[in-house]
């Protein structure tokens, strides 16, 4: 079965999303019987389109590359105009909203709006915001269930890298007691970069430089980034409730070369962690510079890159590594999410 | 619903999964609605129990650690003793076979037969046995899939660590185009003594002592168990057929000190690494030792440990560490098979 879909935001990573189902349409049906189609987009300052039988996906994106809006997206019979994100939520023939808006974290807002407007719609949820899985996971999860929907966020923690579904699906039956983890790119790029010999503000320029910082750089730097990654990881795959403000946390920006040095001296690595351990029937967590043995595969991890560490009770420590951000990378988690919708499966 | 299993074989790897059953049947209801119970057992040397309603798997456990034997497991209305592996397969009313004999890789027999005849009366087969999947995978796979019945081998590859199960489910939608790891932890623990200065002839001693490789190492040290989790690799994800004669081969017994050394002066390490790559509508295959950068995520696992890294179009490399053997491990191998059939789940 096709699976419509609604675009609420049109930025990189809902245009990430929208390029692989050009590219990859038949290929994805070929192999693994997936076929989409969007059925609208609703961007506040893009425009917004809605045709119930589906908008040419390079058409939109074409128009899009030449004049940053869709307004030049051409006439068809039945084209509406002009809806915005609630009302093409709640009154197109959408199966499932694709929630890409810009939201700010420390809220979840507008994406906890947009995820309750689509559970009681009757309508499946996928997105890589963090702020509805962090700030609102009990009662939107609860909410999608009632209403016989489903909600996907894989890319909420590692980007495409299968954090989530990996240990939900394929380690099952483990009690996993620990997860730690490198789920920050920009510091890990930094603190690389300052193994190799920078200090922390060259790093930083160069990280700013090739668009992994940002100018205000706070979020990944002092760790608040990677404080949300863990609460996600511990609601979700953990089972236990745990908010940011219960998340220890300190970040790099205070680290010298001095204390990289050292750190090499003794044969060992800084790199900044979260990590949350069940304890009873909650957990403890934090994120801080930890200092790793280089046996720790999580020590060669270099670069942008993210890494997990579950330790499970049967199988022992299990290490996942890969891309934690990107366009393509992000724009897959909602592809995954999307394909393992359409098979009925976690 | 109570899934019911039949034992073809109990040395190692069926206890593990017996012992996991055991301690973790309440959890295991409670997390994942996960519940079995064992009605059969049948092992060409320790003996064969069958009863429809189940047998009391502590007392079946306990009587092994005692006598190694099944013989004194006590007498029950309804207890049948005696039936061979095909009687079981066929007339006990287990749902899924755990296939857990001592099997020839280099035949597949008898862990074949085993499954054609699981297949055609209708049950699942869950088992860790490479032979069936590297010899013939094309069958079994047609096999089962026209008798409606589900197929399980998570554990031919890298154990319990979801080799096989993370990228069928969690990548899908990528094209893979490369597969390469170490697949042989016994290579990769000789190869990390040698980095620590031993000479081969040592660590291989000392693998031998520690029950890491056997008298015989040849299967291990020259790449020849690597090679059949190429093959099954290349079967399973990849979806192109290859033989083992078709992969190039190459151990580990030939490096010398020097070479390890001459190794490290480069920034570089040795590891034994099997690869497969897609090629037009087939596959080119090697296993061979590799010089790795240190900044490849497979130059930093240390030790008794598989790791393998998918390329990914979409996503670029993802790397999963984790277990290659183990009685638990491996015995987990075969519980998130059964998981995973009950959830309807790849």
């Amino acid at each position: 079965m096709t699976q419509k879909l609604a675009f609420i935001g049109f930025g990189v990573v809902g245009q990430g999303l929208a390029e692989i189902l050009r590219d990859k349409a038949e290929q994805l049906h070929e192999k693994w019987g997936f076929a989409a189609k969007v059925v609208a987009i609703s961007d506040p300052i893009k425009g917004a389109l809605y045709h119930p039988d589906g908008l040419d996906i390079s058409t939109v994106l074409d128009v899009i590359k030449q004049t940053g809006r869709l307004d030049d997206y051409p006439d068809t019979f039945g084209l509406i105009r002009g809806w915005n994100s609630l009302q093409t939520i709640r009154e197109s023939n959408a199966d499932t909203i694709v929630e890409v808006t810009f939201t700010d974290v420390k809220t979840g807002q507008p994406a906890i709006d947009h995820c309750r407007a689509a559970f009681t719609s009757g309508k499946n949820v996928v997105m890589s915001n963090k702020g509805p899985v962090a700030l609102a996971y009990e009662e939107l999860s609860a909410l999608a269930k009632e209403n016989g929907v489903r909600w996907g966020f894989e890319g909420t923690v590692m980007s495409g890298t299968p954090s989530l579904r990996m240990p939900l699906v394929s380690l099952a039956g483990n009690d996993i007691r620990e997860i730690r983890g490198i789920f920050n790119g920009t510091t890990n790029f930094i603190l690389t970069q300052m193994e190799a010999g920078m200090t922390y503000e060259d790093a930083l320029r160069l990280a700013q430089q090739l668009g992994y910082a940002e100018a205000d750089p706070t979020n990944d730097v002092e760790g608040y980034d990677a404080r949300y990654k863990v609460v996600i990881l511990a609601k979700t795959i953990m089972n236990v409730p745990l908010t940011t403000e219960q998340v220890a946390c300190e970040g790099i920006s205070h680290l010298t070369r001095d204390d990289i040095e050292s750190a090499k001296d003794q044969g060992k690595r800084w790199k900044l962690i979260g990590r949350v351990q069940k304890q009873g029937t909650g957990a403890v967590a934090k994120v801080s510079p930890e200092l790793l043995p280089l046996t720790d595969p999580l020590a060669g991890v270099a670069g942008a890159v993210n890494a997990i560490t579950y330790d499970c009770d049967l199988l022992g420590p299990i290490t996942l590594i890969g891309a934690g951000a990107g366009k393509t990378e992000t724009g897959f988690s909602l592809l995954i999410d999307l394909i393992n919708i359409d098979r009925g499966h976690i």
